[in-house]
């Protein structure tokens, strides 16, 4: 018998406890013994079949030898920090899902987990359910990784499919996003794109072994698309998407950034839809991968949780050595990436001609839509300063 | 220093030579030590940079305590069968892509592997790069697979692409994958749905932890396919995809089948194109997730096999136990798995309306065409019985 505890009970700790019961049979047949919830922590206690595991005092987890695993589920920072040292120290493993505390202090606690030769896991912390971090550290390990992107936040990217498929403005498709409990109350950290560049450190840090700060990340969300840019470039065969990028661009350079971009309907990724996520990753022996599932849910992320859980288990004490590098530098403006950008301007055909040399015309109505050639941000910017600009997008080649 | 050797030196094996020393730094750093080919076992010996390493005798790595690792990329069963169990048999780990031996095999070289306490891994034998062994037996192993099924063959899909991107007809699309090197001079394993149905097998025995045996699955190819068919799909927003499919129908139930299917265009594996693989797993818990990358080709498939000799080397010795039941039974006709079907007939469709009683029609135009309600093929194949049937094909829901 496996013994684990769940710090916190709300969406991921209650699906976790689900998930341990209800796939009991599949879990045991693997790590070869039962697997069973012992204790949750809670500040307040709550009725139901999980009251007699409840408790409110930290110190009752971290003093018993016979929970090998903490799963922390608190969110944020403050308490999860603490409680996730404390239960490291103490040499058990912990598994979380929690992006910022892994932003703020992955390294120094996967540090600590080094020293006292447990894991510190969290698969879940990005795409939900979808394996992605496992698969860039070990079935991608003997790559060297040039780029990874993805669609990265569920609410964001079903506010976009109901503007490309409904052709609701942003305003309703936001509304219906909090009535269906897609998008908080506040949705800032969904649709100005801090969720998605969260997200986006952590698979840079991993990809390319050095840490990615928060505060370097330009973020731009989804609240400046219009219906008519999004109408504009599907006709033209795009579709419009928030990506979290994070690129290599040489031996000792990366950038990181999240907006939203143009994606041609010919790739796999335009096509992901509603909350579901998508991650490409782009090693030099592998080409380019990608994994798609649902990013976020009760259930989808317990799965993960649960699968972090196992291999902690299963590889005990670990050996391998999944981190980042803490030094930061080499850390570059993403607006150095080159790619082509579509404009919506107030003005005419020969003005883009004027500031770009040559476009690709998408839409001359009043408004002049265009493409340009592939240029970096910095020069798209400059290029641009003349023109009186409505929507400047990156299109992902 | 950890030393290996590689079985036979085609793409596979030149492949895994390139990654181990394009990629030694990343190799090395996650691993702890340098990683070298020590042998390279060959029929013929080939001029070039690792003429110095070749032998053709096999013992020479059998009998080299150095070697902890054997790559077996000589492909077939024969020479691969004795090898495979010799190495394992002398302690060292196997990593190989060969899909017919594991189909054949499997169960015997695993049971081999785990009293010897190393390990034999195979995740290049299905999707090339695309990881998803992995994956399938340990990021989602916290749920019930319910259903796993995926575009397999990149040969098949090369041709189905050419057919409906640019109207080729099957034969020209073949002899243009023939001239790309993408399919052999001898395409049956390929165009006949033999190779898609050995990795859909392996996707079965570890989904399920049952042996599915080859000769149980029906394996239908796209040599039926017509660029008509092709056509009236895409009109009606389908596209057409060679699938490999296993599912659970109950407990101890379960089947698989190679055929092509109709897949609705606002599903991303609608858009999979040219020789990439896709492969969706339903799990209870997570949902539905999707791996998608290059399904085969020299530096893909050598990346997946670097990272599970990089595998064994970090988890070594194993504690797992991935493997499924030699036992076979509750294999259940695939004519029992429900859905829609597409049928065009030569007939009216009120021949169509008597034999089914409601259908939608996608055309009429001299023949019929039509999908069905969803049913049993073995009920759509009786109910077709009085029809003159051109062409009947699944619809993947």
């Amino acid at each position: 018998m496996i013994q684990i505890a769940i710090l916190g009970f709300g969406t991921v700790g209650k699906g976790v406890a689900k998930v341990t019961e209800k796939n009991a049979a599949q879990i045991e047949k693997r790590i070869g013994e039962p697997l069973q919830v012992k204790t949750i922590l809670v500040r307040h206690f709550q009725d139901g079949p999980y009251r007699q595991l409840m408790t409110d005092d930290f110190s009752r987890i971290e003093e018993d030898d016979d929970i090998s695993v903490v799963v922390e589920t608190i969110g944020g920072v403050d308490a999860a920090y603490t409680y996730t040292k404390r239960a490291l120290a103490a040499g058990k493993h912990v598994v979380t899902a929690n992006k910022q505390l892994i932003c703020e202090h992955g390294y120094e606690l996967l540090q600590l987990a080094k020293r006292r030769r447990v894991h510190y896991l969290f698969e879940a912390s990005v795409g939900g359910g979808i394996p992605i971090l496992h698969p860039l550290t070990q079935c991608i390990a003997g790559n060297r990784i040039e780029e990874v992107y993805g669609i990265l936040n569920g609410t964001s990217n079903y506010i976009l499919t109901q503007m490309v498929q409904n052709g609701a403005s942003f305003a309703d498709a936001l509304k219906q996003a909090q009535q269906l409990g897609y998008a908080e109350a506040d949705p800032t950290a969904d649709v100005d794109g801090i969720d998605a560049g969260r997200k986006i450190c952590i698979l840079g840090d991993l990809a390319f072994g050095r840490q990615i700060r928060e505060e370097d990340v330009p973020m731009t969300g989804i609240r400046g698309i219009s219906l008519e840019d999004v109408k504009i470039a599907r006709r033209a065969g795009y579709r419009i998407k928030l990506l979290g990028r994070a690129l290599r661009l040489a031996e000792n350079q990366r950038t990181a950034y999240v907006a939203p971009h143009l994606i041609h309907e010919d790739s796999p990724m335009a096509h992901v839809e509603d909350v579901y996520n998508a991650i490409m990753v782009r090693g030099n022996a592998i080409g380019d991968v990608m994994f798609y599932g649902r990013g976020a849910g009760e259930m989808p992320t317990a799965s993960a949780v649960v699968a972090d859980v196992m291999e902690c288990l299963l590889t005990s004490p670990r050996k391998d050595d999944v981190t980042w590098n803490a030094d930061s530098s080499g850390f570059c403006d993403p607006q150095e990436v080159v790619s082509r950008f579509y404009f919506r301007i107030d003005g005419s055909l020969s003005d883009a001609l004027y500031a770009f040399g040559q476009v690709e015309v998408l839409s001359e109505n009043g408004q002049t839509v265009f493409l340009t050639d592939a240029i970096s941000e910095k020069k798209a910017r400059e290029r641009a300063e003349q023109l009186s600009v409505c929507t400047c997008l990156r299109v992902l080649s």
